[in-house]
């Protein structure tokens, strides 16, 4: 992080993914972090967690510079859930909002790491959610577009001549998978690095105060439609 | 993490130094994590914590295999209050204790760095408590011992050849004089891999079963004599 940004108060709010997380940024400093991969409701769970945020960080709602939400790629529910979250209160206060990218987001769990980051979500019908990001910088710079492929489709388009971590929720599901295909050159990252954080996602709000917008233009980050659409378009076509 | 190991629930809790956190993992996932670094008094958030992340997780204490504690260096209070958390939590329950240390946790967050992850903390009187682990095999593996020294002391035993990477409570005060030295061959962690998180403190204690002990047993680790034990030794020299 540039020492020379002005210090934004962030509010980050995750639910796009298994994990429902919530994270304040104040002065620099991550001063309050949760990560709830309990199985419940997002939507039951997550306002409780940014009241706690919030009160332990000593903030009121008016404190807070900019409300971000990852905005997707993940569940369609969860998406909503969290751009809805951080629209209602960001609105409720006359504040900014921020759409944060769920695999962007997950990359900077390897800050730094001399190789690709390749976030991998499990987008069912046999596909993942991925991109792969240079990582040798420190925050992460893209080098493969967000697509939602079957993993070995991804596995080829990969480098050949670099390291390679992979993150998300789609690893517990084809680490081996990715072992038995990319061998060495593929790391998989332990469980601490595995999941989307909501500080991170405070810290790529931070960075971009030119992707701040009033709430009322805050919007989900979507790969493909969602199913319902497709039922429809399919319904009208044939 | 070897896929092969059974994978025991734990809970761990750190309240080592600034911030105060909280972990479980579970089926080789961790299911709850809380990091809070509000400035209170840990002896108060921690346990209201502990008891968020077990009723998140839906687990009751009996059902964690054991109870890790963040056992230092860190500030002496701190540890004492941690460690006697968890010393109570498994005593109630008849479960084993084992104690991470908090250098080794902070290197977690770069898991497969390629180079050496340095935390540094601050200890007060011009000294930081430091370690370096080579972090390129994934787990981190001891580089050089622990120690309290002068930051400048430490840079100087630091090896030429490798990438390096600074964690810790230490890096807002010190990562300008550790840019200044070190110039493009040090890299600051970024706030969300600064601070220790207690779920990397799951991960070290499940990898060990060999170093659970019975609460009664669990142990701080201390660098330094706390200043009342060195005041006392002073008072019976002079």
């Amino acid at each position: 992080m540039q020492s020379d940004l002005k210090q934004p108060t962030v509010l980050a709010i995750d639910t796009s993914g298994p994990v429902a997380g919530c994270a304040v940024l104040k002065d620099g400093k991550i001063v309050h972090q949760v990560a709830m991969n309990h199985g419940l409701t997002h939507s039951e769970t997550i306002m409780p967690a940014v009241d706690a945020a919030l009160e332990g960080a000593g903030l009121g709602c008016g404190d807070v510079d900019v409300f971000a939400a990852v905005a997707g790629p993940g569940s369609f529910t969860g998406v909503r859930i969290g751009v809805c979250a951080a629209k209602g209160l960001a609105h409720a206060v006359g504040k900014h909002c921020v759409a944060v990218h769920a695999l962007e987001a997950l990359a900077m769990n390897f800050y730094g790491f001399d190789g690709l980051c390749c976030p991998i979500l499990d987008a069912r019908r046999g596909q993942v959610y991925c991109a792969a990001f240079d990582m040798a910088g420190g925050m992460p710079r893209r080098a493969l577009a967000d697509a939602a492929l079957p993993l070995g489709d991804f596995m080829a388009i990969l480098p050949g001549d670099r390291r390679l971590v992979f993150v998300g929720d789609g690893v517990p599901v084809h680490a081996k998978t990715v072992r038995d295909i990319l061998g060495d050159r593929a790391m998989i990252a332990p469980p601490n690095l595995r999941d989307l954080r909501a500080d991170a996602a405070c810290l790529l709000a931070a960075a971009r105060p030119e992707a701040w917008v009033p709430a009322a233009q805050l919007q989900p980050i979507y790969l493909r439609a969602p199913q319902a659409v497709r039922e429809r378009e399919r319904r009208g076509k044939f």
